[in-house]
């Protein structure tokens, strides 16, 4: 066991090609767009520049993290180390609304609605069928999963509770043997994350935005609290703004 | 447990910045160039166009074999499998000759010396300084490894010795569970293994060249012997002819 305090380094992926287009994604397995790999490779060169080097890493099981992953630590020369990953570190499935225009469903279905599902804490999208386009239900990464493990829909509250269970037994093992830790994931396993480290209520999670590709540091005590609340982002400037324009996703016009 | 036939993919890392500039590389961390790009891509649509999936991998903890297992299992449609790295899968250490030209070593040490280093079974070449330019002993991959595991040279057979272990701890077990198991690594370490699981003599391993980039497929009996000795690549027509082009490597004029 080593001595506190832990390192945990937090990264959102890149710009994929539905971000791009405006797209509710969850488990579609989008790639990243040429806007997402440099921002991948600029996160690991920030990891570089401030010598804060992962010894492992954590993923989920999709494509977009994955590459942001392999984009960043070949940028900060540290390809070579262990890597694990977890269904429980996906993003949010955003059931139905995989796979729709998120100006057309704030048009159709209007701004309360649209704000609910999208930032509400525990009310999920109608639920996707099975068998739809977009569902993943058959996939082969998930065939090991019982199927009332494998969601058709998902609000924040339900990431919190499939995710935490990854986060006490297979990241916080990691912290506890001294090892400085990167976990690649995406904007709403984050999220889950962060409330838990941050003990942000339910109310105020709403308001919590992460930038794409900019890592995000916490240094944490024994009892794994954040001695710096909220985290460290290693481009405060480029973090600030990032989080402006995430706000107003879903506003184009 | 499951039964046999277990599957087994190997893959050799496509060319590398110092395949090309026609340079021992052992241990030195290179990247794959263009072509190796390439190569690993294609590597990874002919698993995908055979439909031999891979559901685990393991790489050596050296760039070049894990960009290669990145794109191919890229281009299968396979990122999101779990992965293992080990330093057992490294490329053979090629002590004193890491970073020197194969040509110029043809010239200075004549054809006897220079195919006994590259070819004998157990003639290493002379040992690298700790402190040389090309060597890797401070590397902090290594640094968890005890010093008398850190080679400053190595001959096959040394690489034998230290590369079974992870063949019995590593890779077999995820075999008997019934995973479809790709090993991206280098010509000497798959070499290695190739000698064992073919039973190929020390004296007959000099004569075996393993392609870059065209997966080799095995089929393993419970006891863990070929069903199809000598594997079977999945682009037999490319593999013979990428042999051939091997056998004449250091021969350029």
């Amino acid at each position: 066991m080593a001595d506190a305090p832990y390192k945990l380094i937090l990264l959102r992926h890149g710009e994929s090609e539905w971000n791009a287009k405006n797209l509710f994604t969850g488990w579609v397995d989008v790639n990243l767009n040429e806007k997402g790999e440099k921002e991948a490779v600029r996160g690991g060169e920030l990891l570089k520049d401030a010598g804060l080097l992962p010894d492992v890493l954590h993923t989920s099981l999709l494509r977009r993290a994955i590459r942001t992953s392999q984009l960043a630590l070949e940028a900060a020369d540290r390809l070579w180390i262990p890597v694990r990953r977890s269904w429980r570190l996906n993003e949010r499935h955003y059931g139905a609304l995989q796979g729709k225009d998120k100006a057309q469903t704030l048009a159709e279905f209007g701004e309360e609605q649209f704000m609910l599902w999208r930032r509400s804490y525990d009310t999920p999208p109608p639920p996707l069928d099975r068998d739809a386009e977009y569902s993943q239900f058959e996939d082969p990464r998930y065939a090991t999963l019982p199927p009332e493990l494998r969601p058709q829909t998902e609000c924040l509250k339900d990431v919190v509770v499939r995710m935490l269970p990854y986060w006490f037994d297979g990241i916080v093992p990691d912290l506890l043997t001294g090892k400085t830790v990167l976990v690649a994931a995406h904007g709403n396993s984050l999220r889950a994350l962060v409330k838990h480290l941050d003990a942000i209520s339910d109310a105020d999670i709403a308001g919590l935005n992460i930038p794409t590709g900019i890592p995000l540091s916490y240094e944490l005590d024994a009892d794994f609290k954040p001695l710096n609340p909220g985290g460290t982002y290693l481009d405060p400037d480029a973090a600030k703004a990032a989080i402006e324009a995430v706000k107003n996703q879903g506003k184009k016009k």
